[in-house]
């Protein structure tokens, strides 16, 4: 067998809390999903305004990066045209997500989760994103 | 044009702190999703030992409950053979749920949304379901 | 965080051997499907004369039992018509198995992971997916 | 009616050992997926460490490829903007995949499956798929 980290339910409302109060700071409502490291929904929060279709959008990054341990960024540079992952984006159902605001989770080299962010732009996706991992790091 | 009220995002961590509370006092992690009157997921949380298979059906049901302004059970009721909503239970590629821990939020005569509750027995979902309800409402 | 135990690939071909082996001597060729606690795929095999819409239902029977933590006939039994589970068998857009053929892995009270069966009568499905799963406990 | 060939299970474990092999000589944890030449799921392996998202987009780069009977890469060339198969990657719900590590597996001119191997780069991908192909042409 193998014995894998993961993040709790917990270790999810801290990086909810970190992504809404950077979402706050720039004004820009936003919908924050946590994934584990198996890819699977511990907690999601659409703030107030936040776009009915970034809900899914939110979750579907969260689990491209817990399971692929990469962030969505990254994978839309690596699916440009003429690229070697061009097309990926519409992998498993869509679910494939490359577009910036997913990030995993990493505790030394070991994925333990993700989360996903989405209602703003790309960049404020990652910023709110990063500030919920960042949150959660200060914890260990 | 039309006015509607539904929960905000507030009224879905209360509605999960009550449900979590009750789910505790059971002694059994729940999944426990949140959607506003249009159906749409407002907040989720997978308690620590929460189903992996339950996050779907606990969004699943506040999703039928929600847009349907009709508990779960209720439809579990009306869809027996013989019954007239007999076979609904595949509906909407399966996300009709018929099996009971779905409720919706009534205030006065209007649904302002729904709650799904998935990982213990139905009679277990329930208990934990209309607790989140009565959470909230007990803050208006 | 949580610290979680799972099957790894080699605890999967144990299983996967120790499937096909009953399989073979109730001369029943199956879709055997091993999945991780949190009802990902780790392995899966398909002897020959298997049946192709078993491919599904072996996968789809693993992931019921390892992210439901209950092996998939007992669910047949809590949705019969008139039982409060009436109406599961088509969550999770069908993947939500009731028939026998799928169990749990359980080490002490964790579920590290699932097997599914499927190509039998669920009778048989449930005959060679314990054998599996003895398999794997024999090695510990 | 019409006889064809097509791998099976044993060919399919000579194959996911083959590329299992080059996996660890190269150090990238794989997700390896044969199908016979219906395009039909005969054997999977996902390899310790291998990603969760590439379950899926292994088993659908071996299904394009043996559906197709033609190496998924080669889809990526004929996919891309003012190509005539553009648009060609969100087919079949996105299983149609175009991105490298999908091949067919051809006995003469005869296509009696395929392999689909993810979780590295597009070229990764391709050596290990490649690998599976010549463990199993070296048993003919």
């Amino acid at each position: 067998m193998i014995s894998v980290q993961r993040l709790d339910a917990r270790d999810a409302q801290v990086m909810i809390a970190g992504a809404r109060a950077r979402a706050e700071e720039i004004g820009v409502p936003m919908c924050i999903a946590i994934t584990d490291e198996g890819g699977n929904l511990v907690a999601f929060e659409r703030m107030d305004g936040g776009k009915v279709t970034s809900i899914t959008i939110a979750i579907d990054k969260s689990f491209t990066a817990s399971g692929a341990k990469r962030a969505t960024h990254e994978y839309g540079t690596a699916s440009q045209p003429g690229s070697p992952a061009y097309g990926i984006s519409s992998a498993i159902g869509g679910r494939l997500m490359v577009v910036g605001g997913g990030f995993p989770v990493m505790v030394g080299t070991a994925c333990v989760g993700g989360i996903g962010v989405s209602s703003g732009t790309a960049d404020q996706d990652m910023q709110v994103a990063q500030a919920g991992v960042e949150a959660f790091l200060s914890t260990l």
